[in-house]
């Protein structure tokens, strides 16, 4: 099983033709080569098919495409066609995250991209966050119609590339998906109820491929589904194609995962052992708690600069244009920032001391006007409130003490962290710089932090593209252990100390400048 | 995979509860109980059962029974049950012969048999033999008919000893099936067309095990059914069923092993290599081919003895009672013995210048009336016709030049052979003195010949029994060489000179007595 191959494939084969001298039957005929070609022993054949495919051998000439699906420990023969058709063979690798998904699908035989699309995950309409569809999924027909929802959205992709291309939806063979706990019940159709009830019980974290049929995809029916293990009810399969796509796994230093999501989940390890844990710390990070917040998108703030003499405020929106909202890179400068400026104090405090034409109230309550409402998309002010930033230091605080609290329970400190992974749309938007200047991060030399992307997807792309991988993931699975944070009175000191800007201890954060 | 267990079994699951400390999915739980009892890997799970499974688990407290099937390189969960049913646990071995199919069914827990058929193959009502078969294979419904014909037997066996126990039919978990090729073909629905069309080709020798439902099987519907693999079209599973049995492929000394059946199948082998070969040698053994030949069975004659001087003649036939026919072991018995008394000479031909009051004539032939008319069953005389006997010593000379010729090919004589094992009902009831009196075996020290009974479908019961003897299966069916028997002008001489009593190379045959 050395030679690397995608998790489903096509091979040409030429066969020899039977005679006395070799009287292989000819399914067996056909096994034979797949076996010499990949290496395999077992391939499993689905049962029904056989007639109509031994009939093909023979019309055929004995030369036709054999597609395959290499799921260890067994190879699955999916489909028989006459000719040479492994030109046409496609595969999907998706990231399903609670607010959006992110789909590509791959030319299987040239390896390369083809198509590439983000999108909101259509079950937001029916509750906007993970609790509120579990409560849906707990009505009657609840579950059904989540499941639906993001099926049918996955089906309108693989028909719409399809016909874009002339293509019958069954040369797309396989479809590797990644996702929280959550989202992969909701996925599957299996109940959530008991997720988030003590003791957080899956149905299910480890599956062997189902095939696209069982699922209602319409891509090949007999297409392999991979979906990533998960590990238990709070870190999931999308941390595991995280730690596989950032190979952490793989390496003798220390290093640390983090995925700001829905939750902040984090694996800390090396080759020898990983140890992951998740916690409340998403939302407000991602920008999505804020009254102002958005998701990083056109419109939206992504980078904040305050002159700290002179207070002026300078920022930069994706996509230029006007204003929409603040995103989570772009909060996280601001507060850095009007730190640095003396417009927060050590405590996290609006200081309404220092003056500037900005300070507004709002509901009684002291906030700072970022946009005029003459200059936005919607003509409604941008302000960011001490409620808002409130939010934001709860967030910062709880991921700072997830990673302390983590790296110590091994008997580390932070600053033997050699690789900091950030993954996520977070980790390609965020300035290391502000984020440790706030103390969401450790004070660790710059270098060190990894901006992955949608490691999620990534790590679903590279396992679409190499089966092997999916040992790979089995080992990791196997290697992880879930920390339970135990919410302590110890944790509470930590966490209290992280609300401050930086910290309490500045010695933690030794590069961080003083505010004037 | 060391311990050993029956194909399919259960095992009553007594799961520790979920806990903030052990958060394992519940299916999860229930496979890692089974991966620590079995020492399996990998289980695949139906997908469309989870969600009743997993209800099941929470209100059955977590002790369950898992019904499993153990089919290399996965293992299967079947089903899951609430409390412990592993006392239910039934499976079934069957040999499905061309003629007759015999059937067990064991207990997977105590290992025990509990039931055994043998019946005619319904199909035989369509088509007698093989041939016939597959022509009616070929017409509109036919092959669909002969299947169904031995589903519904199987079903109604299955049906009864679930009825006479009071139990589901569920609790049915596996069956095991071996037969020759061109059987197994109809079993399964699969186009015989080929199998005698040069270059005989069958349409598949090895499947992975199939599902109950998928054959229309009504023990438990995701019961495995595994069928030993065809070598090819003239080698069926049925032979290897065989050597499995006979340990033929675990020893290092030269082995035979001869199945009789509607062909000849000879296997010649050791622990090292394996070669197999089939030849249109077996009715005429088996009694179905002389006029008043019959299959082993009651009123069959089984035995003959003439006395060399008085020429007065004994039998005995099975049962007792009145006389109806011959089988195959009476024919040999009774050619051998009319040999000795000098009725038959050298070449075969009955000897009418030595006295009797048993020669007469049919059809202008002469022919050796065996019971008059008033002592048979039927009212009718048991003759033996010159006609009968050429068929016998075509059937004798074509075992015999086989075994020869495998045995020469290799560079071995006969007499090298150490065992030499006789499956069927025919090596049961044979009397080797007389088969090498007629030069049907060869002259080897008599207790190097071992009757094996039904070898088929006792090697099908072992495999019932434990999981492991698929590899075995698998190492067998790899090992094994099909020897394409050409028949050249060598072949055509040694069959020639085999067609004499016991040979023409008496020196072949030195322990066979000289004739009067």
């Amino acid at each position: 099983m050395n030679k690397t191959f995608p998790l489903a494939t096509k091979f040409f084969l030429e066969l020899p033709s039977p005679s006395l001298q070799d009287n292989t039957a000819d399914l067996d005929r056909v096994v034979r080569q797949l076996k010499a070609l990949t290496g395999w022993e077992t391939f499993r054949i689905p049962f029904d098919r056989i007639p109509g495919w031994v009939r093909q051998i023979r019309t055929a000439r004995y030369r036709v495409t054999a597609s395959v699906a290499l799921t260890p420990p067994c190879a699955r023969l999916l489909d028989l066609e006459p000719g040479d058709t492994t030109e046409k063979c496609y595969g999907l690798a998706v990231d399903l995250g609670t607010t959006r998904i992110a789909c590509q699908i791959w030319d299987l035989k040239s390896r390369a991209p083809v198509f590439e699309t983000d999108f909101e995950n259509p079950q937001t309409r029916f509750g906007p966050d993970i609790l509120t569809r579990i409560q849906m999924a707990e009505k009657p027909e609840g579950l059904q119609t989540l499941q639906e929802a993001v099926i049918r959205e996955l089906n309108r992709i693989i028909r719409e590339f399809a016909a874009s291309r002339s293509l019958a939806a069954e040369n797309m063979l396989a479809l590797v998906l990644a996702g929280n706990t959550t989202m992969i019940h909701l996925f599957l159709g299996l109940d959530p109820y008991a997720l988030r009830r003590e003791p957080y019980i899956p149905v299910v974290n480890t599956l062997e491929p189902l095939s696209a049929r069982e699922l209602g995809l319409t891509l090949h029916p007999r297409g392999p589904v991979y979906i990533f293990p998960n590990v238990g009810s709070y870190l999931g399969g999308d941390i595991l194609a995280g730690i596989q796509f950032s190979r952490l796994n793989r390496q003798e230093s220390l290093s640390l995962l983090v995925d700001v999501g829905t939750n902040a989940e984090v694996v800390l390890g090396n080759s020898q052992w990983l140890l992951g844990c998740a916690g409340a710390a998403g939302p407000a990070l991602e920008g999505g708690v804020a009254a102002m917040g958005m998701t990083a998108g056109p419109g939206a703030i992504e980078q904040v600069r305050i002159d700290p003499r002179t207070r002026e405020i300078r920022f930069r929106q994706i996509g230029g244009g006007r204003p929409a909202g603040i995103c989570g890179s772009g909060l996280i400068d601001l507060v850095a920032e009007m730190f640095l400026a003396g417009l927060i104090d050590i405590r996290g405090k609006f200081n309404g001391k220092v003056k500037t034409d900005r300070w507004v109230e709002i509901d009684g309550q002291p906030a700072y006007l970022l946009v005029p409402a003459d200059e936005t998309q919607n003509g409604r002010p941008i302000v960011f409130t001490q409620i808002d930033l409130d939010i934001l230091l709860r967030s910062k605080a709880a991921m700072y003490t997830i990673l302390t609290t983590l790296v110590q329970s091994v008997g580390h400190g932070l600053d033997e962290v050699e690789q900091f992974f950030i993954a996520g749309a977070f980790g390609n938007h965020i300035d290391p710089e502000k984020a440790i200047t706030i103390g969401l991060l450790p004070d660790l030399p710059r270098e060190r932090f990894v901006p992955l992307g949608n490691a999620s997807l990534q790590g679903a792309a590279e396992l679409l593209l190499d089966y092997r991988k999916q040992e790979e993931v089995r080992r990791i699975a196997g290697t992880i252990t879930y920390l339970e944070m135990n919410v302590n009175q110890d944790f509470m000191n930590r966490f209290s100390a992280a609300r401050f800007l930086p910290h309490t201890d500045l010695s933690l954060f030794p590069s961080v400048p003083r505010p004037l």
